[in-house]
């Protein structure tokens, strides 16, 4: 058997998974067969199956690679210097989902794929263990730098760093939902509306 | 044919609508058929049949009914006297959707339903209309509320009332997701972040 380069073997498997997103993107999760991704693909069995066992691997491992888009996004954003403000860095952070790779750059088919894996998770054991350890790694992050805001005055330190994290995180997943369903979300208005209502710790004077 | 009442033609369709509820909870819309919902529901296939045409029938009656909730405790609650803050009808609808009668008074079962029909709109047109109607509703409610809330100096002035209506509803759709993947939302804890965290317009004395 030829000896085959790295660099070609990730090509060919984000070949795999481009062809399954498309898939995705237009039928769901349950409407695409194996048989579609092949087609899509334009690979033949025998060079998908090397990849993935199934069409569960496949969702199991986009899931993963949505998860690590979002979080290195924070991740990234939060350490830049100096450090961005809590309405910039979600819009930075949403700004990034809406065109991470694994939805080919559209935000219709980025935040459409993230609302697949959330439904599928209530039939898939695994795919929820992994989402629900992005969450909280995602959370222990967003607690750290709240924590921080808190100190530099920057949000209120008289409520849990824990509740204020959960609540700027649900309001990225919120937007993310909106934009699957209805497309018509702007990150940089939001950043302008979330700088205007979020109030620092101290009373401006 | 015997004259039923609606009385009994309403609790027949409750009974089949909490019994494919209960399936869709376990498996999801796609891995549920109408031989399981008659077994959930204890009714014949004549019985369900005179009622629901098809499974697509029964999520799209079950997707306006939720919808037909949120808005109902959105408008309910808004038009309370006096008017309560932001925080506090955010975190009375948030209760109001975990414990909603489509989901029988299950906060998981209640935001799980809501995630499987975001991602089944991505495959009918129908549903995801239906889905968009109910949000321009919401949307155009929330924003005359939070206009009214910028007028009372609860909310900054100087940003678009849409957009702060988008957030606020963004952040309770966030909410309901977290809900349904990680089963752990306190809806009074986050009101009591939100209301730290929300800038009134004018700065505090």
């Amino acid at each position: 058997m030829a000896r085959v380069s790295q660099a070609h073997l990730d090509a060919r498997r984000r070949q795999i998974l481009d062809g399954a997103v498309r898939c995705f993107s237009r039928n769901g999760f349950h409407a695409t067969s194996m048989q579609d991704v092949l087609r899509e693909s334009g690979l033949s069995a025998g060079a998908v199956y090397r990849y993935f066992a199934s069409k569960d691997d496949i969702i199991r491992a986009i899931a993963v690679e949505v998860v690590d888009t979002i979080r290195s996004a924070y991740a990234e954003a939060a350490g830049a210097s100096p450090r961005p403000t809590p309405d910039a860095l979600l819009s930075t952070v949403l700004d990034r989902v809406f065109h991470m790779a694994a939805g080919g750059d559209d935000p219709l088919v980025s935040t459409r794929l993230i609302l697949q894996v959330w439904a599928e998770t209530q039939r898939n054991e695994d795919l929820a263990a992994a989402l629900r350890a992005g969450f909280a790694a995602l959370h222990e992050l967003w607690s750290g730098l709240v924590q921080e805001y808190q100190q530099d005055g920057r949000l209120p330190a008289d409520v849990p760093a824990a509740d204020l994290a959960r609540i700027l995180i649900a309001t990225a997943q919120g937007l993310i939902a909106q934009q699957a369903l209805f497309g018509d979300v702007d990150p940089s208005a939001i950043g302008a509306a979330l700088r205007a209502v979020l109030r620092p710790a101290a009373p401006a004077q």
